[in-house]
């Protein structure tokens, strides 16, 4: 590394803490009406036990805050904002058709994958500044999300209307 | 299945393929400027070759919009708009810095994984509607766009810039 690098890896890490840390909250907000659209218990589960996921990755974030010795603060992070007026969409178009799970579940993957990408670069930055604690944090969550986002593949590809669970 | 589920995640899938349809060609233009902004010849040989394989992956969304029997068609991807945006907006702010390789690869991530978390759904409901051909195509695809966010890991973990290569 050359001598500003590891401030400049370290703003950037902090840049995507922020923008990480609004989305989390965001999805948090959304995650509880997506659970009540959604028509199938099974994806109604899904969404409210990542629900209970998401807040712990909120606390983990502010955990990541403390180590690096920042106050958390959000940064309104546009992409996660289309990402949810993208599903809103869906949702709307598909509402009332036996296809609304399956949107669901489509515009839910978009996020999940977008906080995945989030997560993962933010921990290979962790990795190059040798922050040990940190990459521990975030790959807690990014295990957990990848989780979230085959559970909702598997549904998708088994379930995804209330008749074929039956 | 009900009886109208097969059309209504039909529509659907034609949806979704008719998003990356639009997100794809948006990234074929814009690779070239990120391997032109780029520091480091690996990142740079990643983008490039990331462009060759985004253009096979336009050919196979018009051979899955030829097996649905459709013209192809791209609509515009509002969310894909907002993370090359974003990326924009990351790639000016980290102009000249030695953190600039890692916001590019930052903000390719992202668009990865919108790319990844939209063939992921696409197939999952060509799996349940039957459509063997059109999910080896996009299998295909999703190999392809995994190795290269995993390439881009390896990069940002190893050699985010010119100097951490020697």
């Amino acid at each position: 590394m050359n001598t500003n690098e590891p401030t400049e890896l370290q703003n950037l890490l902090t840049d995507q803490l922020r923008d990480i840390y609004w989305a989390e909250q965001k999805l948090a907000k959304t995650l509880p009406k997506l659970a009540k659209k959604a028509q199938s218990p099974a994806l109604k589960t899904a969404f409210t036990s990542h629900l209970a996921e998401t807040k712990t990755h909120i606390q983990r974030l502010e955990q990541v805050f403390a180590l690096l010795g920042l106050k958390p603060r959000a940064k309104k992070c546009d992409a996660m904002q289309g990402l949810v007026e993208e599903g809103d969409g869906l949702a709307e178009e598909y509402a009332g058709s036996p296809a609304l799970d399956a949107a669901l579940i489509c515009a839910a993957q978009k996020v999940e994958h977008y906080e995945i990408a989030t997560y993962g670069t933010m921990r290979a930055f962790a990795k190059r500044l040798g922050l040990t604690e940190i990459v521990k944090l975030l790959s807690a969550t990014l295990k957990e999300e990848g989780a979230a986002d085959q559970k909702l593949t598997h549904i998708a590809e088994s379930k995804a209307n209330p008749e074929a669970q039956q």
